[in-house]
């Protein structure tokens, strides 16, 4: 059976997230309905990421099998005919061996937090960036990030319905650049545990803010105790960028 | 009476415009609404530039006269909180001399218009941005915009609805770039006509895609007819980025 590969950006707003779950709309299953629309066939996709509610994604990653061949430019351009009104868009399809796995064959995952630091609310960047009122230090952030880099027990940073067998993770970049009012924060890593985006972001907000001094983020790695973690940052600023494969 | 000057972000898309209309929501309304409620007052709100339905601003400004004075901070998160869960944020507030006026004493007005160059329909982006999907050439868009910078009879260019006595405008600046797919339209002038900048990117759109030559932007201009000016771009995809006063 022919496998596809796509590239998906969403707004994660109005779904309960990527996976497919009874309580609500997801990705997964908007694009499945589409895709079942479009080809008449009702395969599952598996995606690199589950993202959570509210958090977006520039370019998560997909695949799925059908049993008869498609032109690629038919998939993406039909999937996005039947996928409107959903705020869900398929940058790219393209068609992939049988050996290609969305999940299991990424070597990289691309995370990007974005912070608005100022006092007034957010009128244009509402749902895409975590409102900060007290100034940054993203100096302080960086001295912070570097202490979390590399192979760790990321138990204080996962969540406590993270399903990882291990918390033990290798965690590449975690970088915080500011322009104006605005911080990115990107971080990536082969792989992710539940939620540990948000909760390196939370953490390293309080160390900006100065109410946690610099040292606590080693600290609070080094505890390996959930309740030493900062507050979870909110989905609505976090995106899932891109997705590395060995090709 | 002590006199304020507000700037103001908001997102167009749910307002009929900034100016108050007896057909639905406007910016300006929203102001004096969130003003009277936090003021006891009803100061009528003078804006520098009247965005059309659906145009944001990243810092529109304006001014209103109260009969007591406020400290401005007060002024700022007192009107945010009234204004909620309008799309529109107060990003800062001060006292001015009774000599200034938002609109007349504008020295220089700033617009940006964003454009997204793909196929792919925008799901992050979709209030935000004019998806164009033939390649657009930013090279041919900026020969073409030098061709209209300068004091010129800008007819081709404006409403037919536009109110102005006359239709020279003094263009400073229209200049394109791209980072990716996305590029950006940045105009500047000391005021422009009704649908100017909207009127000029539709034009520069059609001769990026090559279906114009760079030579109709001047032809367009010269000829001094609203008939040859290519199809008015979208209003989302426009922002009111700023404006200088003499001070």
């Amino acid at each position: 059976m022919p496998r596809y590969r796509l590239i998906i950006e969403y707004d994660g707003t109005p779904f309960v997230g990527w996976q497919r779950q009874d309580n609500g709309p997801s990705v997964q299953a908007a694009l499945e309905a589409a895709l079942a629309a479009l080809s008449g066939e009702s395969p599952t996709l598996f995606g690199a990421g589950r993202t959570d509610a509210g958090v977006h994604a520039l370019a998560q990653v997909a695949h799925f099998d059908l049993s008869k061949s498609w032109p690629c430019d038919t998939l993406r351009d039909g999937l996005n005919f039947h996928l409107k009104p959903a705020p869900v868009s398929v940058l790219g399809a393209d068609a992939v061996g049988d050996d290609f796995d969305a999940r299991f064959s990424a070597t990289r995952r691309h995370y990007l937090y974005r912070i608005i630091n100022r006092r007034a609310p957010l009128a244009l960047e509402r749902e895409r960036a975590w409102r900060v009122t007290r100034p940054l230090d993203e100096g302080a952030m960086n001295d912070a990030a570097r202490a979390v880099l590399g192979k760790h027990d990321f138990t204080t940073f996962r969540s406590v319905h993270c399903q990882a067998g291990s918390a033990l993770r290798t965690l590449d970049v975690l970088a915080v650049t500011r322009t104006g009012d605005g911080l990115e924060i990107r971080a990536e890593a082969r792989s992710f545990l539940h939620n540990q985006v948000r909760s390196l972001v939370g953490t390293l907000k309080l160390i900006g803010e100065g109410r946690w001094p610099v040292e606590a983020m080693a600290e609070a790695l080094d505890a390996r105790d959930r309740a030493r973690c900062g507050a979870l940052a909110p989905p609505h600023g976090l995106y899932l960028a891109g997705v590395d494969y060995g090709d």
